[in-house]
């Protein structure tokens, strides 16, 4: 077998691990958690179907790339949850360690584009970056609130916090960003998400 | 919320239970097997990095749309597994029942587009259709290699029901077909296909 096809073996089978990676999220029905690949997956036929509300023209191709790529340094550094300040701190070193290292196992040219997408997501500057992240934040909320906020009850988060962790949602669409904020106050409304005024 | 919009979001957390869709390919680590949103993520990855090795020129977006779309009919229909020759019988009215119901949530707009890129995956005619077909049928392979051919030595798999099923497989990609054919050879001197000479 030739160098490059088996580097890129080699990297199909190293990324399988992803399937391994579990995120704070609950499926839809409650039953149990997710994984980087199924999040990733279900991210790649949102931008399919959703792409309409972007707010400005995106690369449909890159966006779904970027998606798809976009959690396989947690491979290395793990899921960190979005509501673990600590776990925040330590995130770019680790993530970037692990890109370094995941991607490496790539021939040069791919190892290049995919690093690259990466760190385009990650800057979260062009209208791909931002529509990709709308996606990112957008489809935990959408299952957390159809499993009746089990994520959030079991971490007794904040509303103040959800809302922090979606300051820049609405860059990517300000249409999905709408939709998510009403998901967001029903499931305060319900008490899944703890109002931060009851704290007071 | 616009009716366009709640029909989206309700096709998104119907298609959540893909991810319970169990297939008959175990993990590369062995470990337990896969489900379809993980494969569908897995062959999203490999159309990214292998897309080089198509026969044909080929529309990158749509062959990893197809990919993400290709076994969302299992939702109703389950996975038939490969060498299941009943299950296979009845496959394909079970898959179109199951299509009208599922990409039925959806506008009709999208309604119409998942389902003619379903179609045209089923038909297995354009270039599209044939490597991703192409990566549908060595992506297990590679697994079941990787795991030391657990899948296929508890099937009881014989050589001749791996070829047939791969009979097409070389229509999207020469060069992966050839690949695969060392991995099937290998695993049939390792024992874990068997032969059928063998069995003469």
């Amino acid at each position: 077998m030739d160098e490059r096809l088996k580097k890129q073996m080699e990297f199909l089978l190293e990324i399988d691990k992803s399937k391994q990676i579990g995120r704070q999220t609950y499926l839809a029905d409650a039953s149990r958690k997710e994984n980087d690949a199924e999040h990733a997956w279900h991210l790649g036929m949102m931008a399919i179907l959703l792409s309409e509300y972007a707010n400005e023209n995106i690369n449909l191709l890159k966006v779904i790339s970027m998606v798809l790529v976009h959690d396989l340094v947690e491979i290395d550094a793990g899921d960190t949850y979005a509501y673990d300040d600590q776990g925040q701190k330590t995130k770019y070193e680790r993530e970037h360690t692990a890109a370094d290292r995941i991607f490496g196992i790539l021939p040069q040219d791919q190892e290049l584009k995919l690093r690259q997408l990466w760190e385009e997501f990650e800057e979260w500057k062009t209208p791909e970056a931002k529509f990709a992240h709308t996606l990112d934040n957008f489809q935990p909320v959408l299952l957390n609130d159809a499993a009746d906020g089990k994520a959030w009850r079991e971490h007794a988060v904040r509303s103040s916090q959800v809302y922090e962790r979606n300051r820049r949602t609405g860059e990517g669409s300000e249409k999905l960003y709408a939709y998510l904020d009403t998901m967001i106050q029903k499931n305060i409304e319900a008490g899944n998400i703890r109002s931060d005024h009851e704290l007071l």
